[in-house]
């Protein structure tokens, strides 16, 4: 990619992307009320915000909602496959943000996408970051930390020693941007006023690097907010699970034996959509108490290894890795379909498949491949073991997804509004209740639903405010 | 059109129908299991089956079963938007059979296609029909009258004074047929040994024609078969209507309001694939025993107009005709999506539609439209009217397919064997129970299924035979 | 038992009884219609009924019904545990009928209180039978058998050669009856004008003796009126199996591994309820297109030998015998449920429990014991195999009873004005679908639920009637 | 109640008591295995523990198993009408406790109750105490603030100025007692070395005092262990509100419309309870997330106002006072079913219903009352506006009480273990979320569930513990 942002090559998908938009706004009703509510301030204005977070239709009005809110913005995918060129089209041609993202990246690509994000020019880095799965973040703090290393003794990353194809991508790229120009990094960092995170394995990651000391900018997770975490992660994936399923095999459900490997809140959606469509649900669980309640609601708690010839549809859902492995795949039924809607692609073992001896790759179809062991059987793979949601289908759908970037939104307005003032150190924060209360509230009426107002006395009974927060802080909702 | 055949432009597309085709085959066990057993016999060697059904991959596995079993195969699609490119192709390149289909056809290049399914050349019709909807059987028993008409006083259809623009293409093709070979219909139907027909609309009109006694062959209903309408009724369309509407849509279901016009075996399937995925669902119905159940299941029952404004998603399955008229559309909310899964795309006045003063169609993708009414508001039309899941998704997936094209393949063995013994008159006939449980049968084993065997003191206990059939006539499953 | 009645000896379950009479009055819309319709005209006057079926609360109010219309009422239970005593008080203290039921007959008090149900004093016998499981209509044809083969050669039933307890105390009495009025039967049958008979297995009987040309009289068959078999096979057992089970045992089915022998009517609605209280379910089933439907619907098929060690609770549901053997249960989990919603006792092999070498019996409380096998393990027996539901609950809800009730009193009806005419012979019949649907059409008010009404267009373009009927003859719902 | 201890009067009450509590012991697995984990150390000897909660079968087996771990025990009932008789006199004859509860006590027994179970004679009072929603910790420590009035003025409290029946009858006997022992409740709070509290009433109660700093001992806040809030109260209420409907009502609720007031963890259950029951189920929430949960669900959310004349059961599930009124039953249909199960009967306006001119009260059976407004439409209330699964039925079901008592047995363990050593302060603390897992983990095996265990890798990749705790502590589960 030598350009400058990416390039509409093609008007159509731009002018799809546009109409595709235009229906995503009324399934928004989050942003759309922000943009009313914040627009005419311009509360965002100033900020320059570099986001990392799969490039669909849903995303371009968040980012149309940030400029709207006065932002200027840069754009990259988070996953190589999970563009939606059309949405990207759309986003460069209205000229909304800068984007560097399409379908199909190579993991390459995918690092020299990131890095141009951050890149405002004449040495301008972004002032708030939009991360989805750290990977942005980590570039800016690895960066640094490679940066002190370059200048303490001209040590420099080596892409050789990587542990993976994606982590060898990565430091080629960052040995290259170092040794070009060796104070980037601290340079960005320095402007950055925070981060807000969406993910679960995000956030995971900002605190065990807080807990180090080595967060350099505040961070708020959005991921944990209950309008989030509780929403998208269950009810988005229960209704993209089976949508991805269903684009890139056709496979009837009804019948067959599913196991979903991990039950948060993903599993729990993917689950119960499963079941609605006829399955019979295994669940693979190490969390005690996750795995009572799948008991609780009939599903059948067993290990991997004892269904594992017996299932039709394999799920991981865990945010922990290896946990299918190639010698699972090797044990499977003949055209056993395997997805991966956790986190990253080592959920399953796509490395030790595309390595076991005398195996055949035989592509159906984009995000669909038949691997071919040497006994005969077939598994189906979908999405080469990333996102399938995203892979195979289109992501969560508008709705639930105006919730999570609702919260994203509100998020980026607390990290501006308070950038001089001390209020967020270089911690990991969250959201306060009222916020998130307050999305849910905004998501309400689009459905129809009406909330009973408390009276005072109810209020005053039960020890809360008639407006809200309703619940202490450890509500398990 | 001027080819003999499909032209397989696009070898890619032949080479991925290929594989889809090699996908499904494990999904559909039961014409697996009829290739295998009646296949080395060549049970139908020399039948010339002309078969008249949506053209998708599934369709390709039951015709490629056909011809296993020693028939020859003409095929054309009985839905203009329903072919499967891929699968024609696919069916064409391996010389399968000669298919007329693809996706998009107009109404001329429709019944164009029917025609010439049906003409095997040097004035050869075909022995055997598949039917689906009735339309390729409808062009033989029409063209039968109207040669007799013009035979008797030079009378001619007249498309200028047709009611629908389906039936000026038919009469405009009818009118050139009889005019080129005033004996062609009649020279077919004299060929023919009976049709099987897929559908509850088909069965209606052949029953319909059967009482006038105007039905010139033997036809076997495969439609009321107990593994068919119970099954891809219910359990396709539970699969499919939800397909349809989230590839057209990407439209999240959870919490919105939906309405299933019509609680019959389509409708059950749809109203428990919505409500699965956290739908309100509404029920319109006329019969009083299918709104009860409706009640049983927790759905609301209320008439169309009382809720109009309010429903977010509409569904007909009724199998009739004026459900939604334009006037309800002009009601409802904005960006409604409404859709057909019932029969003809006459159950949504889409002529209405078109005719509104001042209203305005934006095709957001092919399948999917917006029209916007002069007030302002939208609604979503999936596949101008016609079958959603046929036209926006891929239609009922594989394996309830095996079990209705099973008992299709069954239907066409025994109107071959029996074409000269007189077992089969000029009337609509159901398969016998017995081979209405064979095809579960061959269908259990996939699933992991185990069927328990009455020892022979229960079998006397309640009356039956060890072996089944297990159920009295009536019996309603 | 030497009264002429039940013995109203506890007036505060008279009064009981007739509170929930009126209770149930309101949940039984169909009945309290059919008093507005037919009561005026007195239509049954001058019928005598005699009744063999459950005296429930609602059985209450149809016999109630039956009185307002005209007929004078006898009646038994055809259960010797499903009783409620309250509600035969309250009918005995109205003198709305004769009553003679109680809870916990023996099964000679059982046959003792059926043939006085059929004694109407001075040689009368009834003129119309309402029977449920068909004991009413198998004393009286059994004894007509009998009284000729007595006045042929003065041979007597032997009660002591019987197969089952039940069927030596059939016999003790038959035997009794006939020689004290050796044509006791005969006269009554003459009397009798037809009957309407409840269930499956009652009307499964009576096709069997009307194919031989036994049957005396005209038979309805109530039981495959839709609004009954799928009605209150379904959802009353929905209701009702899993109220037996908690009044029963307190017992939490989260969690617990169910298993329904037999997926008819019954066993779906069972399915369905405890997987909706997050059991796992399990079936077995012998007829393969139940089977299928099963698979359909997420639950796991299975042979009972399979997972007999694993499963939680146990129910029958099949209308067949030696469903579960005493084989069976000594290889069960400590503590497992095995309850029968099915028809008779037989369907779990009580006897053999019974004889099981050093087995004991505790009795929990009335219709819940415990057997505690040699090694020590238990299980709970339900009801001692009969009707879980009627002995442990309290049978089917009023709502779903007042849909069976009314076919039965359009039955008696029907019976009763044509009992002159010729139109029934000794046959089978089912009742008219006008009047099945006419039953839904009574009791969808009280939901709530607003039928949509067929335009003319509408109705002739599916060639029906504008108020139906609306289905064909093998429409399966 | 002149006695010591609860009467034994009957002792096939007890006999029945104690083979239900020998069945619920099978389905109690954590308490068992605290039994035998705890038992032979006697790790609670010396504990004197005063108890008030639910005298039911399962606080039955709780009571045994603290007195197997070395405990004595004193117990009463929070709740007047949730007594189980066959229990409590099951536990007096076996003399586990001492017990002072029975079914349908006054008010003013109810309090005595409660000052008896905390009387340990010779001055002593108990050393910890278990308690249900706060009635017994409130005693103490309003006992205190009055002796210390007292004392200092003379002043006592007036149960004539009391604002409900209930604190009339609390202030009658605190009033009474500190008459007549001037420094008892001081005494005995000197002796206490902790709480546990099983309720979120309970807790909050406690959170209050706490922050006024009137908390004089330890409070351990079980309700909060997720094996607990989310556990008995979702899938407790979803078997047992249910129960409760049908024991009282015999209704069917397929088909019905149901309202539940509340959404929380309660509401939660009790809605997929009675949507597995085929209800309309319509809720209402002041709070916007868990309204924004409950449309995910497909709930209809609404105001109580809008639908108050089309529902056919009213279940309030707050926490809150005043939600159902007398106004609001004045416009219900003719025989709404109202019952409460959320927390004290305040939420459902018994008082003013009581008062309503011209009101009738027809008692059906105990804990089910008709109320006939002048208008002549009646009502159903269910347990006099008290939670109607502990009056109507039997409570939560024993499989999901092991789980919370399991967590109480563990909090007084660790209240005890830690009684001089200053850990625990006058705070309210939760349970760690170790004990919490080890109390799932208790209970999975019983339902044959196997966990996997984390490799050393993946736990190190989550960075967690292979053997837990699994999550941080605002996971919502």
């Amino acid at each position: 990619m030598d350009a400058e942002d990416y390039k509409v090559k093609d008007i159509t998908q731009a002018e799809f992307g546009r109409k595709e938009i235009n229906l995503a706004e009324v399934e928004m009703p989050g942003l759309m009320s922000a943009r009313e509510e914040y627009g005419p301030q311009q509360i965002l204005k100033g900020a320059r915000i570099s986001g990392s977070l799969h490039m669909t239709i849903q995303t371009a009005v968040l980012i149309e909602t940030l400029q709207a809110l006065g932002a200027q913005v840069r754009w990259c995918s988070c996953n190589i496959f999970s563009t939606q060129d059309h949405a990207a089209a759309a986003i460069a041609q209205a000229k909304s943000a800068a984007v560097f993202a399409w379908k199909g990246e190579t993991l390459l690509e995918y690092w020299e996408c990131t890095v141009r994000a951050l890149d405002w020019g004449n040495g301008q880095g972004p002032t708030l970051i939009v991360d989805d799965g750290g990977d942005m973040t980590m570039m800016l703090l690895e960066g640094v930390k490679w940066e002190k290393k370059y200048e303490a003794n001209g040590e420099l990353p080596e892409p050789e020693r990587a542990e993976s194809e994606d982590e060898q991508a990565f430091l080629t790229i960052l040995k290259r941007e170092i040794q070009q120009t060796p104070n980037k990094f601290r340079n960005y960092v320095a402007q950055v006023k925070g981060v807000s995170e969406e993910t679960t394995t995000g956030v995971h990651r900002l605190k065990q690097i807080a807990a180090k000391g080595e967060l350099l900018f505040p961070a708020i997770n959005v991921n944990d907010s209950v309008t989030k975490s509780k929403f998208d992660n269950i009810y988005g994936c229960r209704h993209s699970v089976i949508d991805g399923i269903f684009r890139a095999t056709d496979v009837m459900l009804s019948g067959k034996k599913a196991i979903v490997c991990g039950y948060g809140d993903v599993g729990k959606g993917c689950a119960q959509a499963l079941k609605g469509q006829g399955c019979r649900v295994y669940i693979t669980e190490v969390d005690p108490i996750c795995a009572l309640q799948a008991c609780m609601e009939g599903y059948e708690v067993v290990r991997l290894e004892k269904v594992v010839k017996d299932i039709d549809i394999f799920i991981t859902a865990t945010g922990n890795k290896d946990i299918i492995t190639a010698q699972h795949m090797s044990q499977m039924k003949h055209n056993a379909i395997v997805g991966n809607i956790g986190h990253f692609d080592n959920e399953i073992d796509i490395k030790g498949l595309k390595q076991w001896e005398g195996i055949k790759r035989i592509q159906i179809k984009p995000q669909c491949d038949q691997w071919i062991f040497p006994d005969g059987h077939g598994i189906i793979m979908l999405a080469e073991g990333r996102l399938l949601n995203l892979g195979c289908a289109t992501g969560h759908p508008s709705f639930v997804m105006s919730n999570s970037f609702t919260n994203q939104t509100l998020a980026q307005i607390e990290l501006w509004i308070n950038r001089d003032n001390g209020k967020y150190g270089n911690q990991v924060y969250k959201l306060p209740r009222e916020l998130d209360e307050k999305v849910a509230v905004l998501h309400l009426k689009k459905l129809g639903a009406e909330l009973t107002i408390l009276t005072n006395d109810q209020a005053t009974y039960i020890g809360v405010s008639q407006n809200g927060p309703f619940k202490h802080d450890d509500y398990k909702y």
